[in-house]
């Protein structure tokens, strides 16, 4: 499910779902999470950059049609093993960069926002598009109020609409636009700047910065659960909503 | 003091104090939060619009002549009156819109940053000119933190300078702006287009994404209070300021 | 170390180390200190300006070599040293400008974050080198993560690069860009525009804004410690890297 190469002193993860769209099933997530600690507990590698494929969508999410009869366990599940492959991105001590091409969406945009630097081919694009797919975004609202405020994350969010290149710099989701055939070595680039700093003062300083991302994670994950519990039951039921707390006096 | 009428499945809730800048007195804020309400539990309506009316302000906010001298149980009814106002808004499951034309000022401001959306006549402004009026700030202060950050927050609050619409898109305190005439059409579009999204996803995710910002206006309700009362009772004594914590050493 | 004097009711308060570069050493810490101190029990002033000196900087922070070798008590007084100038600056009731000339480098940049308002010569530059010169960046990190969020915070860590006034405007770490020879001037007339609000109205709001930012200070403050004492430990015994917490499954 996914490729593993190094270029000099960079381990190139690219993502090799057997769709183009690289969705993120559980065989893929985990082939992920193996392959970044590997690269972590490996002495020749100095940072990591995952990339989608040549002609591939870094990642289109998951399948939407799923997640939304996703109830009980099979939800509780689905979360948990969301927030275990963000934490591992972001419990990586070397430097991670996100080489995005084609599509980020939904999941696939929220595993991008886990890493250290975010490189975006010029015609590529995010998208979190939950709301209109029928989907809660309760982890996608945490992360995004985390990585970028309350009022970038709840336009995005309310938004659901595709966002070119110009868009993800103007809200300063990625960090360097380049041409599509240039992404994995301006990728590579940022990552051996990462690596050149001392490797213990860096993994340190990143520590330090993502551990209130990884409790804000957590914070998220039961309530995640609960929403998707609660609205597919709503749905099963025919509910339209949930009830008001706000009370007629 | 509210005119309520159905455009379709919008509900439009004009203010219609007196006064044609709005200005949020008790009578008018115990109308909004029962209008506000009574469109969350009639199910022909599937989202909110709050607009000033033609030719007036979304709202001037509160007089401040009579802020300065709250005391006692009189600032502490205020600043619950407020924080109820802003709750209820941030509590309806519906998509809600401000359509602000004219002056959003002050507590008006607070109000407006209650909404999912605002959508901004190309002539109106925001104003937080409490320090200017002699006015502590400490639930604008709560806000504007957690809406946009620290840094904004400050730099609004101390300005406390009229921002014109394109400024306000700058800050990112508003979504839209549109020409005065089509204010009320524009709000309503944004409201349509949230309101399409699934109910039970909509609303699951909104108070995912509102919970904490409930929890910062509580965490400021009793300091706000503290410092009302403590500013007012510190000019009725003629102190200039409170103690400093700085010891000379 | 520091030259105090009045101009109007401004007190302006010039860092005078005897290199230009304003280095923060103990000495020069301790003179801000007491200066801001004195300047805020001090009833003819209303507000404060710190200012590096002509052609000279605002601070080029820490003597890295030495900051790199900090270990045991050495590293815990030094982090509590900083804290502690952090927080006396925050603490001042009265307005607080900073008037940035030539470098705020490291420890310089996060002195300058605590100001009211930050006024910066055209000329000038900030710059965060803190990896790129070998040394952990937690309290820059946390100083950051509460001023200006999570993404900005990690894109100036990680890429310790130098940012000319445009740069420092567009993220928002300046208040206002002025001609070097007006720089004084410009940052008194915004202490002035501070100082014209009511002492207590001022003082209890800047109070409710900071509160917070001195819990993130105090968060950080153990952090910090046990970060600069680990990867000084790493260093001695030639370690690379701190263990990860990344377990091979």
């Amino acid at each position: 499910m996914v490729l593993e190469e190094n270029i000099g002193s960079v381990r190139l993860i690219t993502l090799n779902h057997y769709s183009k769209y690289n969705i993120l099933n559980e065989e893929l997530k985990i082939a992920i999470k193996n392959a970044l600690i590997a690269a972590e507990h490996d002495d020749t590698v100095k940072s990591l950059v995952v990339y989608g494929g040549a002609n591939r969508s870094f990642s289109a999410g998951g399948n939407y049609n799923e997640i939304k009869k996703m109830s009980g366990e099979a939800a509780e599940r689905w979360v948990d093993g969301l927030v275990e492959l963000y934490r591992t991105v972001l419990e990586v001590n070397k430097p991670t960069v996100a080489a995005v091409d084609g599509y980020a969406i939904g999941i696939g945009f929220q595993f991008a926002l886990m890493f250290d630097r975010r490189v975006m081919a010029a015609d590529a694009c995010f998208v979190m598009p939950e709301l209109k797919q029928g989907v809660c975004c309760s982890l996608g609202a945490a992360i995004l109020h985390f990585t970028h405020g309350y009022t970038t994350m709840q336009d995005i969010i309310y938004r659901c609409s595709v966002m070119d290149a110009g868009r993800c710099l103007e809200y300063r989701l990625i960090n360097q636009i380049t041409d599509r055939e240039l992404l994995v070595s301006a990728a590579i680039g940022q990552a051996n700047l990462l690596a050149a700093y001392q490797r213990a003062v860096f993994g340190h300083t990143k520590r330090a910065m993502n551990k209130p991302f990884i409790q804000a994670l957590e914070q998220s994950r039961q309530e995640s659960k609960s929403m998707q519990k609660s609205v597919v039951a709503s749905q099963v039921n025919k509910q339209g909503a949930q009830p008001s707390s706000l009370k007629i006096t």
